[in-house]
């Protein structure tokens, strides 16, 4: 087995984040799940944008905003989604590749349009978010680049991305040839509700051992293990995985590696603006020092660093220099 | 004459704004008129956009901008201006509409899209921009709903869209049914690039009373009056136009109404992200106050006020809520 070319290819939605701030009455009013995400058809999505204030739009996705990350700290990665001929997919395509990310899978032609996510950001900075799948859904097996999955050091993929059929079978389809190749695959458990319609699936994964590395945050794990005890839950997932990360906002995150646990605080922030994609950035700097074989505590503190760069600014794709903030904050 | 029904009715570009932050050798590297407004073609777009870094879309047009700004003081406002038929056409209604502004010039269907702003920013905060007119260019003198004009106190029109044919016939004729109904005119003269294309047609509007009042920067006011002293360059524009409204980046701004001159200083902020809509949303403060009489220092007080919140963020429509900080900065 060769070095890999890569060292993080993903799998993931191709989405335009359309973000607007809200004051809490909105959330009720909309009938809303706080903090969560719910995916919505195109009427739904018609009626929520028609609600929204002015907003903003910034390219988005979990898995292109871990791999935005990474880049950003000198990673070397690939992004495997699918956006629609429009301009939404234009904006979508030229964000990641202006963020050094190779990303060649074809725009799909007519309709539906490029996927976007509605996000309503409370004052307190938690994200609402409703997800029109759009082109994203219609990711084919046949768009994998088998040779680049061989070539990256990880597979990333995100959970909320296996609701739709065709993408939940081309990364089943990614998986085996990574998994053939020797290389390593992470999972981000993305949203409790994603648990809910698919957990049985993750579970039958993670017994077989298709999952090296895991991604949740403490709602997910309890969603996941059935277990409300946190510590409790960790020792359970923690036994089923090489590699455990769960991250708990401003109770900071935990990692379990090979039997060796490791905690981090948060990292100490101004004031929090917008918590969209705390979570991706997190498993950015985790990932970037997991693949460089950085000790543990390492690898958290990268992630606690990321997260607290994407939370304290609107948007999920990070502003600041990462290299020179981890350099400041890591020594 | 009966009491108008909308404060200010403005014709303007509606264009999305693409920025991103990028190093100042960028701007040179790519021949660009760093701090300038500058027109580029479809392929010129194409090249800058390649070039750019992970951008952000956010609604922009001057004169929508300083709409943005008088709606959310408090003001009743009503756009005109031409999207096409496309995504980034619904990104702008959807954003002008969401912040209560009345918006119904109908999309254009087929080519060309709607218009963009490429936005280079620089570290120090100051914007570099790139405009592709789009769909922008052929707003049509037919799309005016002259009783709407008839029926605003305030018709403001942005010099920026005095450079393509039909929406310069569009601005005339407006002009005209707004005095035909006894009202005022603003005119903002957008960039020093633009006053060179089009300073006689400004001095013709001058003269023949046209402008009732009117909006410069600096650097725009020399160009208009070949006059390099600021004081005698106030004086000489003053004494030709009602309302003269003068803004100096971190030096404040001065006006002169009827002969009585006032100046302001600058607002202070904690730090300058992006100076992109500073002089439109100068403007949205200086309106408010102007339209309903207030002392001519509050009226530049309330443009201090608004230009500080834009250039603390990115983007130049407003994040904060304006009344609520003008309440707090004003007593």
């Amino acid at each position: 087995m060769s070095d890999p070319a890569t060292d993080v290819i993903a799998i993931g939605n191709a989405i335009v984040d359309v973000m607007a701030p809200c004051p809490d009455e909105t959330i009720e009013r909309l009938g809303l799940v706080r903090g969560g995400m719910t995916l919505v058809d195109t009427q739904r999505a018609h009626e929520l944008y028609d609600a929204m204030g002015p907003a903003r739009e910034i390219s988005g996705g979990a898995a292109a905003n871990t791999l935005a990350g990474l880049a950003a700290l000198g990673g070397k990665c690939a992004f495997i989604g699918q956006v629609a001929d429009d301009q939404l997919g234009e904006v979508f395509a030229h964000d990641i590749r202006a963020g050094g990310i190779a990303f060649s899978t074809p725009p799909r032609a007519g309709d539906p349009p490029t996927a976007r996510c509605l996000i309503f950001v409370t004052p307190d900075g938690q994200r609402t978010m409703n997800t029109y799948l759009g082109a994203s859904q219609f990711l084919p097996a046949a768009a994998l680049d088998e040779a680049a999955i061989a070539d990256a050091a990880v597979l990333f993929l995100e959970g909320y991305l296996w609701d739709p059929e065709e993408p939940r079978a081309a990364m089943r389809r990614a998986i085996a040839a990574a998994k053939n190749a020797g290389r390593k695959v992470a999972f981000t458990l993305s949203d409790a509700f994603v648990i809910e319609r698919h957990g049985a699936d993750f579970h039958a994964m993670i017994e077989t051992g298709e999952i090296d590395i895991m991604f949740a945050n403490e709602v997910e794990l309890a969603a996941l293990t059935g277990i409300s005890d946190f510590d409790k839950g960790i020792d359970d997932l923690a036994s089923r995985v090489p590699v455990l990360v769960v991250t708990r906002s401003e109770k900071g995150a935990v990692a379990v590696r090979d039997g060796e646990r490791a905690d981090v605080a948060a990292e100490p922030v101004d004031s929090v603006v917008d918590t969209t994609g705390a979570g991706d950035m997190f498993a950015a700097g985790f990932l970037f020092g997991h693949v460089r074989g950085r000790p543990l505590g390492e690898c958290l503190r990268l992630g606690a660093i990321c997260a607290s760069e994407i939370i304290s600014h609107f948007g999920a794709r990070p502003e600041a220099d990462l290299q020179a903030l981890v350099a400041a904050r890591m020594g």
